[in-house]
């Protein structure tokens, strides 16, 4: 496997698997990671990740579950053929498939009702003003300049199944906006874990499953703390990680 | 002081107060006890308790802060009554009111932006049908017979000030319902406490901070874990009770 200017193979510590990342680009983060924790895909289900980016929690997924397919969507041709190469270096091209395109289009590239599970690590920010390059591939996958967070909920209620399942990470700053979006599409907010760096500190990740068409029953979730001390993460996070 | 039937009087251990409760009726819970560690009150704030039963908030509101004067409004005749002897056992009865009237007509009986707080403890159940005496003092206190969350939240946006503070104690179940609502009346959601029994449990209780007619942006605070054992209160519970 021939690598391109600044990559590198990150070890997985799963499954064996790897994955290649670039310091100049986006890397994945925790938040990734968690998602993959809090998703619940069940034997024989069909996922589609939306923002893929390079690859992350299709892999991670299709090490974790018993899913029986799993497609990235991203529209960064770049990313996405990192993405593809990891795959490969995994030797699971048979399971993930990397599609390269718009959010926005999701809709219409997969067709209605064709996925069990949407998972999505979408872009955070909302203030894409005074950003020096739009166009540089960090901001691409860190502000909602390709797409926003209703973009990406309501292509997500397209693609589902009715009763299909949504797991997305956001900031709880969001949450509201969050709420109220997936209600407008139909994907009813069902469970929530909230993510603190430390047991004393706010929140600063929200983990949420929604159901297409469900009724209103929401279950919190305990908490996810991230390090028990300073530098030290707690068990759980030793446990989603595999380490 | 002349207690009636079942009556007794329970310390508050803080500022020497006492409470008469009835253990035929219903009694204060750890839910309101939290409320008013939740709930921020600055000097010369005016507050109106909705549904206050038999007047823990105005009454713990009084002891533990510089706001200048309580309103409780409590439809329950019985309960508003043991609310007026507290206030009057505690001498401070030129601090706290306690009106007997319903919450749908708070907007009437206080006018418009009356208010810098509203604070609640409503009844969380919707399930109405099979209750077998639906005019029992703890049903409706439980249940959503005399009152709706809709009522609640649209009540409180009338009698608050511009920018004044909501604050509830609800079931996480609801969340998703209370948010959305607090949206429709412009109460936007802006501080939320997950309430957990023990660490690794679901949350069995939300506080929640909302400001009338100000901009989206939530803040997820830490946790309150009420039990750090079986049995055992944790540290923050200690503190919130002032013992």
């Amino acid at each position: 496997m021939e690598l391109k200017g600044n990559e590198r193979i990150v070890d997985l510590e799963r499954n064996g698997y790897c994955i290649i990342q670039d310091r100049e680009r986006f890397c994945f983060g925790i938040d990734a990671v968690l998602l993959t924790g809090f998703a619940a895909v069940k034997k024989g289900e069909k996922v589609l990740d939306l923002g893929t980016g390079t690859g992350i929690i299709p892999i991670l997924l299709e090490a974790k579950t018993e899913g029986m397919h799993f497609t990235g969507l991203e529209i960064q041709e770049e990313s996405a053929d990192m993405a593809r190469r990891s795959v490969m270096l995994n030797n699971i091209a048979d399971k993930i498939d990397v599609v390269t395109g718009d959010i926005k289009e999701a809709g219409e590239i997969f067709g209605k009702a064709s996925f069990d599970v949407v998972t999505t690590n979408p872009p955070y920010m909302t203030e894409n003003h005074g950003l020096k390059n739009p166009e540089e591939p960090k901001a691409i996958a860190r502000h909602e300049i390709k797409c926003t967070l209703e973009d990406v909920v309501r292509e997500s209620a397209k693609v589902l199944k009715p009763g299909g399942r949504f797991y997305m990470v956001h900031r709880p700053r969001r949450l509201v906006d969050i709420i109220e979006i997936m209600r407008k599409y139909r994907i009813e907010p069902k469970r929530i874990r909230m993510v603190h760096p430390f047991s004393d500190r706010e929140a600063n990740m929200v983990l949420i499953e929604g159901r297409r068409g469900e009724r209103p029953m929401m279950k919190v979730e305990p908490p996810i703390v991230v390090y028990k001390e300073q530098g030290v993460y707690s068990d759980e996070i030793h446990e989603i990680y595999g380490f």
